[in-house]
This record gives structure tokens, C-alpha cells and sequence, in this order.
């Protein structure tokens, strides 16, 4: 069985984190092994053990480290999005791949909105665009995403139950 | 070529962590590629971003999150040492993997001695001991040191200069 691979893409502080957890956790509970991929920003955010870290600062290409239940490796080296699914698939099988992020990707993917007045919907491949979620206010006031839902016929989702549902309908189908 | 695989290990504080770090820069200028995998005691060791260590309580099998030049992917499953080497070498083509820790595995090694009343030279498989640092005192009070390298013929390294060159001619030989 190939993989079913979901992005969920939003500006920061659009709930996507706690929409990847709760659909994790629903996945796992009827026993589908999940993986995650998450595009972080800044190399800051990398909080690699001390070690890890001294080790690739002197050049080291891998470094793994090995604790309780889990394997960390950290690979100094530019992956593109479909490298790291590669590499993630040859390690175990996933029955799915969450993908928070890469806006620019083309996988299937929903979109959390809020509108503000820096936020532009141009900025996100939606060619692969299953649903949006946003609030109902947002809808009426945003033309673009009217006419997402009713020229392209991306349904739009305002309650986050509602949210999950289509989600997991989606990834267990 | 097959990969040259070392384990350094010793109990903490004999200079593990350096000595690794002072071959990789040796090697890593002459253009070896390198891994490195260390051992580490504690959970609370592994400092995943907080997004990482979310996904993986709510039931993710791999976190892997991807930032400016590295991939960073964390795996919930025990793992052996052999199958961490293996699951490297899938992700890269390694010329050298220099191990820190794991004193029970069974690769080619360095020992890093230092004497104290707990520190118990049974503790550590010595069938593939390449050679042992220690100091001129800790060699001279240490019987068991002396066997080793009196009947085992396991070279004796006093210069920490000598234990990095040869360790550099085990690994570039």
C-alpha cells in the first residue's frame, strides 16, 4: 500500500501544530504508523544535543545518537521536501506522511487561513488544495477564497470537529 | 570500499568526546566523508525542538523536521547498534563511522582508561581493542592493563598526539 501524504500549510499561530497532534493521535488510536515532517525556520530551532552538535560543527555528515526507545540522526546536508519522504520511507513504512509546512509544496494539503493584512493567499501552491479552514467572518470578507469555493469547489471548513473529520476521512479512505 | 568503522569508549570524563571530535577535523580535511553515532544515557538528553517531541508524544513514529542545511529525524523504536550503522549507511555513503560509547559492542575500539575504584576493565568487550590511552601511573598500578598489552600484545598509548595519529592510520590505511 503506497503512503497517503497530507500537508497541513497556514501563516504561524493558525492552530497547525495542534491539527497534526489531534490527527496523529486519532490515526494512532486505530493503528496506523504516522510520520511527521516539519519545515522549521531557522537553524536556532535545531536543539540538537550538545554533542550533535560538536560533532557536525567539525564536520561531521551524520550524526546519530541513540536513547531510551528512540534514534535521533541529524544529516548536514539540503534536502528538498520529496528527499526527505524518500528518506523517511526507507527507513520504516508509514501508512501516512503529515507534512506541517512547505507552502510552496504540491501535495494534497489544506490550508488554515486568518486574514490580516501581510497574509496573501498567492503565497501557497494550492493546485492540490482539499479544504480550507477558516472563520466565518474571514470567508465573507476574503473574495479570493469565495472564489476558491465556488469557482474551484475547495470546500471551506469552520469547525475545527468538522476539520478533523474531513481529515481523517481523507487519510483512512 | 566498505566503511572503516572505531568505537571509542571509556567511562565519562576520559576525553571521548574530544578525541572524536579532534579525528573527524583530521579527516573531514583530508575530504573523508564521516558519521558519527554516540550513545546517550537519558531521555532528557535528547533535545528535540518542542514541535518534535509534541509529535512524537501524540503517536508519530518519526518526527523529522528540516532546517536551513540539515535534516534532523527522530525515530520512536529501539534500535542496535547494528541496525543504526546499517539504517547510516542507507541514508549516505560513509567512508568512516566513529562510534562513541556502546563498551559491549563488538567493533574494532579504542579504549580511553583512566584508573578509579570503580571502573571495572570487565565491563568492556576487548576482543576487537585496537589500543588503550592511559596514563604512565594508571599503566604502571593497573595489572590488568599490563596483561593486555604484555600477553594480547594491545598497544599501550601514554600521548594523546599518538593515540590521534594512530587512530588516523587505523582509519585511513
Amino acid at each position: 500500500m503506497k503512503n497517503k501524504i497530507l500537508q497541513v500549510v497556514g501563516y504561524s499561530q493558525t492552530g497547525k501544530t495542534t491539527i497534526i497532534q489531534t490527527v496523529l493521535a486519532e490515526l494512532t488510536k486505530i493503528g496506523y504508523q504516522v510520520a511527521v515532517i516539519k519545515s522549521a525556520k531557522s537553524y536556532k530551532e535545531r536543539e540538537n544535543s550538545k554533542d550533535t552538535g560538536k560533532y557536525l560543527d567539525s564536520g561531521a555528515k551524520i550524526s546519530a545518537g541513540i536513547f531510551d526507545n528512540s534514534l535521533q540522526i541529524t544529516i548536514a546536508q539540503k534536502y528538498s521536501l520529496q528527499q526527505i519522504i524518500e528518506t523517511i520511507d526507507s527507513i520504516s513504512k508509514n501508512d501516512v506522511i503529515l507534512i506541517e509546512g512547505f507552502k510552496m509544496s504540491e501535495y494534497p494539503k489544506v490550508l488554515l487561513w486568518k486574514s490580516n493584512e501581510l497574509h496573501n493567499l498567492n503565497e501557497f501552491n494550492l493546485n492540490e488544495l482539499l479544504l480550507v479552514y477558516c472563520s466565518q467572518k474571514d470567508y465573507n470578507n476574503h473574495n479570493q477564497l469565495k472564489e476558491l469555493s465556488e469557482k474551484k469547489s475547495v470546500p471551506i471548513v469552520f469547525g475545527m470537529e468538522t476539520l478533523v473529520k474531513e481529515i481523517m476521512k481523507y487519510l483512512t479512505s
